[in-house]
């Protein structure tokens, strides 16, 4: 801590935020979210009512324990705790699904809140400035848009990771000029986020720790999808090119995400630059670093094991070499996806046979997490891939169906799906020529011959996309 | 036609043409696509199977004529002739629908085709260069994809064109640098599309004339909506700074489109600029520019009356003051239209009460036009705007559904429905608030009391966004 800062505690702290208050924290990744003052409100006996932002996933602090205290009557974006998924689905909690992308601009010029206060994590802060923690998220965007600032000063990580960071402030529009980023690892920012002074009523100390990641082993599904991805990407790699020099990757966060990108090591990509240009750093993409395959890696924040931490911070420096973290409306921003040709790779709960994927909502209705930043890449990369397993629960549930019932990304997204069954490259399909291949190599054989039977009963429609909803409905009921 | 250009005819050329290539062709809004060769193909007794793909709609001589004549057998990525729909139903034709900014990608990157020969129309050609017509679409990716290429030389059309064409060619990714465009009344290219000499085939002379589009007068559920879109914009105008100095509007083709574009005439603007960042030209929009009340317009192409056309053409370097054609690329860029805020205006057959879109496919199954570059608004936009009447068919079909079995825009992008009835401004609101916002505001009088008993049951259910599915799908059949 520089300077004259006012010095305050987590209790005084959230004595004074107002209990209507809209409160903008950071925090993406489940990591460099604030923790004391939530921990604070979760723990006094006001009777809360606050609208919650976050840009991404936060942790326990807040996604439980202020979940739990019944204080959020309103939250954005998304929420990543059993706690908050049972409160949003009971609707006790009204909640918002935004792409990560544009929740910064949502609430800084769009009128989605009337912002209060942001709380922030920091690991530096001085007069008019701060360092982030572990996440960059919408941060910059929040501390501008926000009456009034509380910073955490979290002592539980390493100062050294002001090397990571590159903050760039796009300017308001209309008057926005083009994000001047040409490569992925390059900088064109600052260490630190500035606000105006007189917004900090607090700096509070802490050193909580970030909720940290867990990720299950590799499943065979996993090794076997990683197979046919390394397959599919060698084949196009060879195809193609535009990939002749370097390709620029992403990949979905969460275990079949790291298991891809640890796997990834695999394949030979000759003399091409690997790049990673997505949304997190997960372990994997530090077993690709640590193996000198990856030129460098662009992301918003990291979703590290406790491990993977540890490992990240003992060693900051030489990873600061390689690692970049931006404000999310950089690192998926629909322009600079575009400009690097990004393949991405993203999972789903399940996608139907014409190719819309549903990622949010079983059965079309219960939420699970939220869609975070995988439309930013599904809809902008020059290659979306989506990748899953082809049934849950041993083979009792296929996650291939004729109809979903929620969209998240349309028929005109996404150009590939692998399953562990194989791959559907589903480029230049009409949507039936797509259900064809969907069921041939995507489905789980448990289910081909359902899907197909379906295809082939209302193929006899003279329909583009022809379906029997009713039939399509009763295949989650059985 | 200037230099030694290789001079054909139609017959020549469409002889030459491979009785199962891929040609891509010229034309968007219904202009600007080549008339003559695929006129000639249309008449040609060979056994052709084409795959046809062009960035917007074309007119007669593709879209009616070489249909009919059965030569199409694959076709990205919109069409506009409800022949072309009915061949595109009964799977006659295997359809995809892509969204306008990306077809060029695609098809030069992507592996959506294999391209072999591009059509275009033009105004002026000599070594090397053309200057396109009346659109631009994706013909400069087109032009560099193709293996051959063959122009049509339109005399139909005047040489003043070239003063509206601003071509700019974004780099290869992973390369591509930023779109340097920071005023979309702007000059960052050259008014000619520039190609390998050695790929012309032939020049062919042509003075067929474009398909130019016949606009209804506006309705009273029109002028309704576009009170209401008024009122909204003004109070918008008013709320929020980042409006404080200009507007930046777009606007969605068709009747309802046109409609509001010449109704907006009578909104305050107060001394803000106003600006159009959108796809199309259409007839309102040149009302605004005669009015004095806009400053620039930036699209693709036109979609004119013949009286619009009329109008431009004898008064071509006047409006070209103003208005500036570029490749979609460019016009419908995501990262552009984050950068001027624009504010998108689209329609669609109907939305449901969570908000999901529909634009393209009746009853979620049969296909209208297809998609076009309403997702690259709706998802980059800062507001985006879905504007429809309540009601079709006086009153007896609802265009407010408990669910949507086609989604083209989903729950995450659209920002504020407008119906004859009022406005739902659906920003901050979870689903069930949303559902409740558009019932009260947007749906028809007949179907209310219908929509809300579907949303008063449902919501026993304890899911985010609860459904009965089977209820929904009885709603298209009442």
């Amino acid at each position: 801590m520089q300077g004259d800062l006012p010095s305050t505690d987590a209790e005084t702290a959230a004595a004074r935020i107002a209990s209507d208050a809209t409160v903008l924290t950071s925090g993406f990744g489940s990591v460099g979210y604030p923790k004391a003052i939530p921990l604070a409100l979760a723990n006094s006996d006001r009777d809360l009512r606050l609208t919650l932002v976050s840009s991404g996933n936060v942790g326990d602090e807040i996604d439980v324990d202020l979940v739990e205290s019944g204080a959020i009557s309103r939250r954005f974006s998304y929420q990543s705790s059993s706690v908050a998924r049972r409160a949003t689905n009971r609707r006790d909690i009204a909640f918002s699904d935004r792409n990560a992308s544009s929740i910064g601009d949502e609430v800084q010029y769009g009128g989605m809140v009337d912002p209060d206060v942001a709380i922030v994590e920091a690991v530096a802060v001085g007069e008019g400035w701060f360092v982030p923690s572990t996440s960059v998220g919408q941060v910059p965007a929040f501390v501008e848009a926000a009456d009034e600032l509380f910073i955490e000063l979290n002592h539980q990580h390493p100062l050294g990771l002001q090397s990571v960071h590159d903050i760039y402030r796009p300017d308001s529009p209309p008057n926005r000029t083009p994000i001047p980023l040409t490569d992925p690892g390059g900088r064109i920012g600052t260490s630190y986020v500035q606000f105006a002074p007189e917004k900090l009523v607090g700096v509070v100390e802490t050193d909580r720790a970030d909720s940290t990641y867990t990720f299950r082993d590799p499943t065979d599904d996993d090794l076997a999808i990683a197979a046919n991805l390394r397959s599919f990407l060698s084949d196009e790699m060879e195809r193609s090119p535009v990939f002749d020099d370097a390709i620029h990757l992403q990949f979905g966060v969460g275990s079949l995400g790291n298991a891809l990108m640890g796997e990834l090591r695999a394949l030979d990509f000759g003399d091409r630059d690997v790049v990673y240009y997505g949304e997190l750093i997960q372990d994997g993409l530090l077993d690709m670093l640590d193996s000198g395959r990856l030129a460098s890696a662009s992301a918003t924040s990291m979703a590290l094991t406790a491990d993977g931490q540890r490992r990240l911070f003992e060693d900051i420096e030489r990873y600061a070499e390689d690692i970049v973290l931006r404000p999310a409306d950089v690192a998926n921003h629909p322009g600079l996806i575009d400009q690097f040709g990004v393949v991405g790779v993203n999972s789903a709960i399940e996608f139907d046979i014409y190719g819309n994927v549903n990622s949010t909502h079983i059965r079309g209705k219960r939420m699970v997490n939220g869609i975070g930043g995988s439309a930013d890449y599904n809809r902008n990369a020059l290659l979306s891939i989506c990748a899953l397993p082809s049934a849950l629960d041993d083979g009792e549930t296929s996650r291939v169906v004729p109809m979903t019932f929620h969209v998240d990304h349309t028929e005109h997204d996404i150009d590939v799906f692998v399953t562990e069954q194989g791959v559907a490259d589903v480029r230049g399909c009409s949507p039936v020529e797509r259900a064809e291949r969907i069921i041939e190599h995507c489905a789980h054989p448990s289910f081909k011959s359902d899907l197909q039977s379906y295809l082939d009963d209302v193929k006899a429609q003279s329909n583009h996309i022809p379906h029997d909803v009713a039939r399509a409905a009763e295949w989650y009921e059985s």
